[in-house]
């Protein structure tokens, strides 16, 4: 383990986060806000912390990472980049306590839009702006990011970019890291733009357009309003951000060969990208039956407007709300809850165990199944007409079984803090997929600023675990990472 | 599909089970209750039916079965065996619907011990001890015993014993599968006498004592007393048969060892049993540790007794009740739920996934952690100092992913009928683990006769796929299985 080559990771990633600062700070200036103080100071105190870490690590290193170092170089990053990010909300006293000021920036850089503020519209809209950008800043990645923008990171950069990007089978788009990152964001910026403009045009102000855009683009779900996207109650509204969380949860290298290779069929030749629209739509037709059925809303249309809502939201593990889908009937609830675990495709802002994982997954039982019948046959896993090799089966159904643990230890560390047993898997599936709303106490109409500090704590972990699909931070706690 | 092959087993197999009936029979006609009728009256019918299948069958074939048959004979003869045990339940109108009588039946053979019986106590002695022996037949199998009692099913009886006891590793203890299940029963047989001598010691009724040993080395749970076995509020009855559930939970082939070997450091040495061992332990000191914070028992004893029991009912999946575990905290339940899933280890009589296969998920999820830290270090699995191969783990974890399924599909189809969330979830974990009680409606202290019919055969084909580990049941639903 070389500390320097971490420390001068973590320096230029928390430099890069503060001076995104000057953005809100922007804002709370242009309303004479009295936040605009605080935010100032985040940015200074992150910035100056940036450059100690900067000097201490010394010249940038030539060599290659292992990946060990860039695992805990990635773990490490996004929990300091949350605790510079908390101060703005900490400082302007926007939430009462650290606790709850990390877990709403753990809660945006993860995007997974879950909140502690119970009224949203108090807040200056520097704080509310600078909140929405941690969701637009961690959905491609903050790590990405500084690959875009920083080439001179490039040499190090490949370990990084995966130990951030895991996915079972990551896309290279260009053979270099830096270009590859730099064509991520810019499909990434020109969508923003593009639903901003859409959201404008359709009658919201400059503000809520692009902060709900971040919402949906990095698939975070943080809105400006108490009421979520269901307060403009707008069909305009509601397609275009059911559209938008729908591209941002399929792989953007898809994107990028749709918009700047001009590959029409991109997006249908891609087996991951068919069965996530079949979940999609099987959702939403079987979800839709049983509100009909129990008659929830008067016509088929406002059905299928709130159910495709919802069903897109949860499976992109989004978070937006137009439905209090806790007066849903079980089945619907059920339903969405899987759909938290699934979450959207390897290569999106989605979080979730990832559609391609839960393929395999699918696609490897089967094979079994085969082999009972005919135990002598070969059978091999194909995957976008590839053969899938064994250790990869085996690395995804390693993963499986991690999540499940992970997911065990912190609904049992949960129960054990006193939260009911709903509740205690709705927050661990909600967050842990970093969507966002649950159920039960932390249900759509809720949110988790009545949780106790512990709990926030252990939920800005989950999130973390989530964000990072499971590695980085574990490799944070393995012993073994440490050694020299 | 050489269906002859199959009518055989399927005619021997009711046989066998028609045959059993004599016993309730006896109890009834000691009795002089009028149950005796149709008790007798279902032996005819099973008897009957079972030389029907046996003439069909024709001269017993001398070939070696494929596993495609072996799996369908299997999962038929359950089927059949079900069908056929519901009999007396049915005409003596102890339950009002053959869905009813099916789903005890069904609860009394895979040992999971849910009832529809809403007054235990009003039944007569003889349909109580049926009751109870389906659970004594079932438990080390049906098949295993029709191998143990009839030599000449040998020939194709490998393939029916490894469908009926699959497990990831099943033990041979001889080369000879009628010994084997010779054995194996023999092991059980002494289990029975054993604890029902010590039970009726203790004060039980010889009927009683009987009874509560069927439910206890089977890992069943019926009783034939309302209140379980908690109504007799006896210390020295707890500890029996907490101590012989948890036996029965544990490798038979250890017991094996132990008894007739004298080997007596066999279940020490065996590495699921100490792990087994070890999650009984830490699940009753970390839920005791909860109850006595909130005061749930006066006393460490009472909370130690209580707890203790409970933690061996449900991870051996028996289902005994000696308190009503609904009234504990969170924490408690949520473990308890847990537990369910893990289940007995391989080669007992419990149920769920079982703690060797949990054991190597564990260690699979394990090395590919240390995989990411060494990514070129080698790194093999090993069990009992043994190397676990890849395609056992692939088989396992294929496994577990099937699990899942069969886990989702069915509680998608409970709350589609209107059975709310913790209902759905619990009695989907309560009978697919072969567990019995769950939470909700389906708690502790409830039963399962207010459900609906349909439920009622959603949930009789779940403790099947649980008790035959799915593959046998799988197999009847796929096509490939009848081609020829």
């Amino acid at each position: 383990m070389r500390f320097k080559i971490i420390t001068n990771i973590l320096g230029l990633i928390v430099e890069v986060v503060s001076l995104f600062m000057l953005l809100p700070l922007g804002w709370a200036v242009l309303d004479k806000s009295p936040d605009a103080r605080p935010i100032f100071v985040s940015m200074i105190i992150g910035m100056a912390l940036g450059a100690i870490l900067l000097l201490i690590g010394g010249r940038l290193s030539r060599e290659e990472m292992r990946p060990k170092e860039a695992l805990v170089a990635v773990g490490l990053s996004w929990i300091l980049a949350s605790a510079i990010g908390s101060l703005p909300f900490w400082l302007s006293g926007a939430v009462p306590t650290f606790a709850d000021a990390f877990f709403e920036s753990v809660s945006g850089f993860t995007t997974t839009g879950a909140t502690v503020l119970a009224n949203i519209e108090v807040n200056s809209r520097g704080i509310l702006f600078w909140r929405s950008l941690t969701h637009w800043l961690g959905g491609m990645g903050i790590i990405v990011l500084g690959l875009a923008i920083l080439p001179f990171l490039g040499v190090g950069g490949r370990q990084l970019f995966r130990a951030e990007v895991p996915g079972p089978v990551p896309e290279k788009l260009t053979p270099r890291i830096h270009q590859t990152a730099l064509l991520l964001w810019g499909v990434y910026v020109f969508l923003t733009v593009l639903e901003t403009l859409l959201l404008y045009l359709g009658g919201l102000s400059f503000f809520e357009a692009l902060t709900h855009t971040f919402g949906t683009v990095a698939t975070g779900g943080f809105s400006p309003l108490n009421g979520s996207v269901g307060q403009y109650n707008s069909v305009y509204v509601d397609v275009v951000i059911t559209i938008f969380m729908f591209i941002a949860g399929a792989n953007f290298a898809l994107h990028y060969k749709l918009l700047m290779k001009k590959d029409l069929t991109a997006w249908w030749r891609d087996e991951e990208f068919r069965f996530y629209l079949y979940i999609v739509l099987g959702s939403i037709a079987t979800i839709s039956f049983v509100l009909l059925k129990n008659q929830i809303y008067s016509s088929l249309a406002q059905t299928a407007r709130y159910v495709s809502f919802q069903v897109v939201s949860v499976l992109t593990t989004t978070g937006f709300v137009t439905a209090d889908f806790e007066q849903w009937p079980a089945y619907a609830q059920l339903l969405l809850l899987i759909l938290m675990l699934i979450g959207g495709c390897a290569g999106s802002t989605g979080g979730g165990m990832k559609v391609v994982r839960v393929m395999v997954l699918l696609k490897h039982a089967g094979i079994e199944l085969k082999k009972l019948i005919h135990p002598r046959a070969h059978y091999s896993m194909k995957l976008n007409k590839k053969v899938v090799e064994k250790d990869v089966i085996l690395s995804i159904t390693a993963f499986f079984s991690l999540y499940m643990i992970v997911f065990v230890v912190a609904f049992l560390l949960l129960s054990l803090m006193g939260l009911d047993l709903i509740s205690s898997i709705a927050a661990v599936t909600a967050t842990l997929g970093n969507v966002g709303p649950g159920l039960g106490v932390v249900g759509p109409m809720d949110n988790y600023s009545t949780l106790e500090a512990p709990i926030k704590w252990i939920l800005s972990f989950c999130m973390l675990f989530g964000r990072l699909e499971l590695y980085p931070m574990m490799a944070l706690f393995l012993p073994d990472s440490w050694r020299s």
